[in-house]
């Protein structure tokens, strides 16, 4: 169902504090806190006596206590008091799965603990603090919710030339599609680019940075890693001047950092970032966009879910593939692979 | 599942015009719409592409262009442009489905495109113009969305002996229930009568065509064609004046058109318009009427919606049979028949 | 699914009068009302001709008419009268189930009539009227509606320890988990006791019963009948002067009657009363008292619905036991064996 061993994003950094977070991630209800020293814990959400939601309990020092008959857990999942009685069965613990805590995000490991290799993050150091650029956390801090499958949104961000029809007031543009798309196979992951030349900007970016040309050169660049982390880097900059091998900073550049975590099968959560070089540090073009990226991202999630109810009452309806479809399509063969290597080892 | 060789109304013809109008039909998702000329048009509502519902794609000209990545598709289901690349594969195609506008519906044939057949519309001439009748259209041009399967309207319109109990105030009347119903079989259809004579009038039409008998004969007569197409006749008249086999037109004349749609397995969509030869032209009895029949037909989705709800519940339950039950007895058979034959031809 | 052959709580008696109440006990729709005589009558809710819920219909005289055709079905069961013709088939009949009123509840035998069986009713003659005693009844003559399986409400009163963390403010009190419980196996019940020395009384109840001591002897015991009749015994007094095996109607002694009847598989009813020996016919404070444990059985109810969520999720989840859990998982057995007895016999 899911493809276990990576690294998915559970919460944005800022969503979990000392109240216990309830969130079903992969289809298992988790629970997540930090201790008194700030540590992110991240628990399976039940206690292993009758069930009860462990988010239903307290947080008690470092410790969760269950709300119904005060059974205590520590951050190892392991069982440290039962009320009543001083011996602790062998086998009273629940699921602690492994944290790191990097990019404001809180990942999380939920596959095999033996096969938790921390190099399987995806390469997102362009949200490192650096001079000339400017972070912003998409939904102030909370991830979207979506009524579709988590792989839907690969799909959608492997295909930039939706953004002429979805959104063509911000990210669109006249002729990004005269324009062929070339297609990477890596080993984990896919990139896919565009490059265009003599097209118009996409009206959102031209506007908060105050570029005023008509006509520009412009990229649209995806990579995507296995499971669902995917690095959109957009911009454009003077015709001529930047060139497809150039140096992108020198132009316009907006780097957005999306991944999809599966809540069940056919609803997930959206987690973002951008980091953009035009109107650094200015907090009021922050705010705007944000809310602008939002909407747009909304209007993404409108589209998926529309996929989904048709994919959910049609699954199989014949379908075609274009052109623009191999980036996609070869992500989906890296998915199988993995998936088909993960069901085989068990 | 569903009958599929035959005629359905999709719509009236006043809910389709130039916006794309979604609608499920027999399990599958369908989107309505006209061309610039006026012509409706039946498409899959799914782009084969990715998925994304046609619905949310935009009309262009006489052709609908998808939401999503732009493929347009022309009223006949072909795909007549991708953007981004000059062939189109073979394949690229979307169901069109045949309709015919008449009557104030639009009909659609969902079934093997090579057994199409118009005569298989059911015989509702009474609806054409003429002179010393007046049309209304039921629930001024929507359908009443029922929360139960298709054929239960062909059952509760067989055995009218249900507007005593469920419509007493306005259809109803004391005595029916002595006068025997008659059952005629038909290859595609099956029609009920009842005559009745010294009853009471149904208080509504009586109210309506300011008739102050208190005694009346009176008919009831229903054809229900194949699939769930019914002719509803009623009426009444002095007593001894107009006879079972005489000119119905000579007394206050009701005939009730009335079709369900199947949406899915468990809702369907009742369409329905009405001809009357009593306060003819009249614009506020049409008006007084309309809603009337409204509030009546609604009593009987109440209705159907709790059988649906036992059906649903207890599928085994026995049932038993009663004498007025022959007529719609015999619908279940014709429907049967025609089921496994459709069945029968794969 | 359901043990069919013991008696459950249908309503309570005020629920049910001249108007019939529709209610899905045990997966099946059932109709509940009285005669003129004031006799309580309960039916299979739905017609044998069509379908239709009886409770749709209407009582006319002792006997209930269905509202679709006008079958008119006797409180036995039996149709008496078809509209329209003179004959009544034979079958056509619903299901009459047995009742019995008792102790403000209407109980109900939906298992095999032939092994109905009065004494199967659980022992609550504590709730007949006598002198120093008063009773209330549970939120005001409605059960609670519950999302969860019945059995969990079992479980939740024979681990009563569980009101030191769900009800601590209320029926809590420190000190009661250092005291070993008891249970007795019978063989149709189980019986749990804690007799606790020198604890904190339940602030509650020393509250309400103007109790000013710090310290007590406390007592809370659970008979739980097939297939769900809880007894719970709970109180307390001045240290030394009761007894575990003394006379506790010299405490400040409360007994709460508490059954859940399934609804479906995943959904019950909690019905309830309460007996007191304190504030005697004091109506406001029965008045408070019957808000106050009102509110405490939301909060188990809260308890058990975070319970269902999880076990629907994980089905298989694996669990461990604590020595608190004897009692109810003797309980398990009893009903265990009685659902294998009554699938042995078909």
């Amino acid at each position: 169902m899911f493809l276990r061993n990576c690294w998915y994003v559970a919460a944005t950094e800022s969503e979990v504090g000392l109240q216990p977070l309830a969130r079903t991630l992969l289809g298992r209800p988790v629970l997540l806190y930090r201790t008194g020293g700030g540590k992110a814990v991240a628990l399976e959400d039940r206690c292993c006596h009758r069930n009860l939601p462990l988010s239903m309990g307290a947080r008690e020092g470092d410790d969760i206590r269950c709300g119904y008959h005060g059974l205590k857990f520590a951050p190892d999942g392991n069982c440290v008091e039962i009320p009543g009685q001083t011996q602790i069965p062998p086998g009273t613990q629940v699921t602690s799965y492994p944290l790191i805590e990097k990019w404001n995000f809180i990942w999380i490991w939920m596959g095999d603990p033996a096969l938790r290799n921390d190099t399987l993050l995806p390469d997102w150091r362009c949200l490192d603090d650096q001079p000339g650029l400017t972070r912003t956390m998409g939904n102030d801090g909370k991830p979207l919710p979506m009524q579709c499958h988590w792989e839907l949104n690969n799909d959608n961000l492997l295909d930039l030339t939706h953004v002429v029809y979805v959104h063509a007031d911000t990210l669109g543009g006249a002729g990004l599609d005269r324009f062929p798309i070339t297609t990477e196979r890596l080993p984990r992951a896919v990139r896919m680019m565009r490059w265009s030349e003599n097209v118009t900007p996409p009206p959102l970016l031209a506007q908060l940075a105050k570029y005023n040309g008509a006509i520009v050169d412009r990229w649209q660049a995806t990579l995507c890693e296995l499971p669902s982390h995917c690095t959109i880097d957009a911009g454009f900059g003077p015709p001529g001047e930047i060139g497809r091998d150039g140096d992108w900073d020198k132009g316009v550049r907006l780097r957005a950092l999306i991944t999809a975590t599966p809540e069940t099968e056919t609803t997930s959560f959206m987690f973002y970032q951008q980091v953009r070089n035009f109107a650094v540090g200015n907090a009021e073009i922050s705010k705007r966009f944000i809310a602008n990226i939002r909407d747009i991202f909304l209007d993404d999630v409108h589209v998926m879910e529309g996929q989904q109810r048709t994919n959910s009452a049609r699954p199989d309806a014949p379908r075609i593939e274009i052109r623009a479809d191999a980036p996609l399509i070869a992500m989906h063969r890296v998915i199988e692979q993995y998936a088909a290597k993960e069901s085989a080892a068990g």
